[in-house]
């Protein structure tokens, strides 16, 4: 599995047996590297050896776009419940930090992403991951194959179809499962609200939130004066 | 495992074997009852069984304070990433429901409760959510047990002693460890802060969250009239 | 003109020489009353005469539907920059506290209510708020009255044309004028954008506004745990 | 009185008779220039005389620090009702955004500035914002002055001694008249609050404001991605 080699400010993802060269030197990653070890370059700087945590998805995984953020994937985690055993199926991979935290988090995932080239990097960032065995990325859309796909604990779309597939949810759904669509905008977030109520969806909610960073200062505390901006709206709707 | 059993707006989270008057009559859970299966009361009233999900825990466990609500429950897993095999220590376990989700995202926690009731209230939880296994439930002062408990990947703070806690954090965690505050008050979290800064810990970051329900009506779209109030800050910080 | 009577928790705002029953007896308001005046009732029940301030506007007006929040009423000021020697052009008066408030800040105000009850009762509110010779409350709709008005510093609107008057507003508006549109709603809010837009006004910008209370308690301080909830959107836009 | 001249993008405040050298050329400003005129540069380049509104100020001014923004000022006017014919006291002038706004809405203002030079163009920016003879800005501490200055409608505090003169505000204001403070940080406004409580003044609440742009795109509404931080809190207390 690959670690992340940290020295001081600097850390790179990389994988036993790969070779890398730095500003600080050409770093051999040994075949048999474990959590823990200090590996060194050729001019003698040391790397320590890291395991991945879930925050380190968001800036080690290769991007084929802007990756959804922790605070977003945290939110998506506490409001579905996903957790170790469950299915999830999940379309608009992208980036994939979504999949692969769903997977981190125990689940099974089948995640569809319609660009053949962005679900090859995915591909490889589940193996960076860590969890490219419970991880399946496929190449294609996933309204196409709806009827094949059985039953899942949750389902969370970030794709411009979302609305179609919600519709669709109550027959991929086990009783109480929940369905997620992560949406930028007003209009698409109503689409899929509206998806969900014509499904008969229950539960629906859309959540918008806004977070700030707090400064503690010696001068005192007060929120940061840069704010956070929007990421997008998340609607939860569950089947019962 | 305990189940919930649904009709129509009742949910009663249930074991097997486990008899309950409800005015709708008489409800008898078989021993051998699973999710999908119907039972009946001894007035014909069907109730359907189903499985417990992460967010069910909010409404279902027994409270002996203010349960964290999903969604910061779902930050905590967002911004430390706890997944499968992970080691979680936890303090301050109140109703549980945190030391249950972190167990139904594949963690092994270990959580400290100070007052034997709550604990006991809480172990009783951890059946309920299903993760007894997983969760160990210590009546005790966590403060006074830390030189004896190891490392972990995470440690979650939600006690009026975090400061002292984190201070010791870099003994408690594995490298690229996050811990976890959870504080009401301005006060406590600069106290927290301070800590972690003192402790040489990484990343320190205070989050305030603020979520609005938005609402799509016929008139028209607009975040919910009645806001959601404040909870509590998060902070977060890491040893590297 | 009217000033507020006040005995510890109660305030009534009366007309010199009126009578009001209380339960505290009868206080009959003198012709020649002053702010700072003590009129007893004939139980003997002491109310002190203090002149009305415009928060005041928010409590004391007769209300024919939801009153401007004080807040929404200082953003429209502080981003319009309403003050004295203005001329304002309002629509939708309603309970007439933003007209009242645009009269308090010096502005000469011309508001036009479609209901002809709701204009009598902010015609009264008016003289309550004292300032009957700034604000004339027209009965009628503004839209058809739009050539005859002359140019304004600023012009609010609070109706469900609004998109129709800020596309007129050009002709509406002095060189570095501004117009105001509240509305609650996205789409709304969006119409309005989108006619300023074509209008070739500039500066076009919508603002949300999430205010909350901080608590200064024993155990700390905090935000509010009961939020404010949303009231409307504000959209500014200027005709230079 | 300064008058703004515009050509597209460019701004400049200029007086009557002043002559400035820009890029389009020298312009010279005729002694009896006149809102709507137009005048040349030296090069034939066209400026439009406007008058100055209130938000200008913002721009305008010259800047001894950072100036409050134009939604904290129409909070201070919401909250407060500052209106036509109030005495208000302001403390800590600065670039005199505040007290310039005060003076455009009707009242009369002393406001003071400990520092010579700042009090120096702060007098200046009066005379840009044309309120030279509704704003007194004298030179020195506040607090030194107190027993001198009478009673006023409202109280502006945005200096670091706040709770010293809040604790004396009961002497300072009329009956039902406010005072307002604002502050970056939670310590001080805490520090003001309990001023507050101990003087025994009615109403006390801070306020937190957290302002986002909406954006209406082709592709949809949302809020900006790109968050406004936070400026100050705002606490409000009244003499009752």
């Amino acid at each position: 599995m690959a670690l992340l080699f940290v020295h001081e400010d600097r850390e790179y993802l990389l994988d036993p047996g790969e070779t890398l060269e730095t500003d600080l030197g050409v770093l051999e990653v040994p075949e048999d590297v474990a959590a823990g070890d200090t590996v060194e370059t050729h001019l003698g700087e040391q790397f320590r050896a890291r395991e991945l945590r879930g925050p380190d998805l968001f800036h080690h995984l290769e991007r084929t776009g802007a990756p959804m953020l922790p605070r977003d994937i945290g939110l998506v985690l506490g409001h579905t419940g996903v957790g170790a055993g469950d299915r999830v199926l999940d379309a608009g991979t992208g980036t994939g930090v979504l999949a692969a935290s769903l997977g981190r988090a125990g689940a099974e995932v089948v995640t569809y992403e319609r660009d053949p080239d962005f679900a090859e990097v995915a591909r490889e960032n589940m193996e960076l991951a860590g969890v490219a065995d419970r991880v399946d990325v496929r190449t294609g859309d996933v309204a196409a194959h709806l009827p094949d796909l059985g039953r899942f604990e949750t389902v969370t779309l970030d794709t411009a179809d979302a609305p179609a597939v919600v519709e669709r949810s109550p027959s991929l759904l086990v009783d109480g499962g929940f369905v997620a669509v992560y949406s930028p905008f007003v209009e698409a977030t109503r689409e899929a609200v509206e998806a969900a109520r014509r499904a008969g969806l229950a539960e629906v909610e859309t959540l918008e939130t806004i977070q700030r960073e707090m400064e503690f200062e010696e001068r005192g505390t007060r929120p940061s004066t840069t704010g956070v901006g929007h990421t997008g709206y998340l609607t939860f709707a569950r089947h019962v």
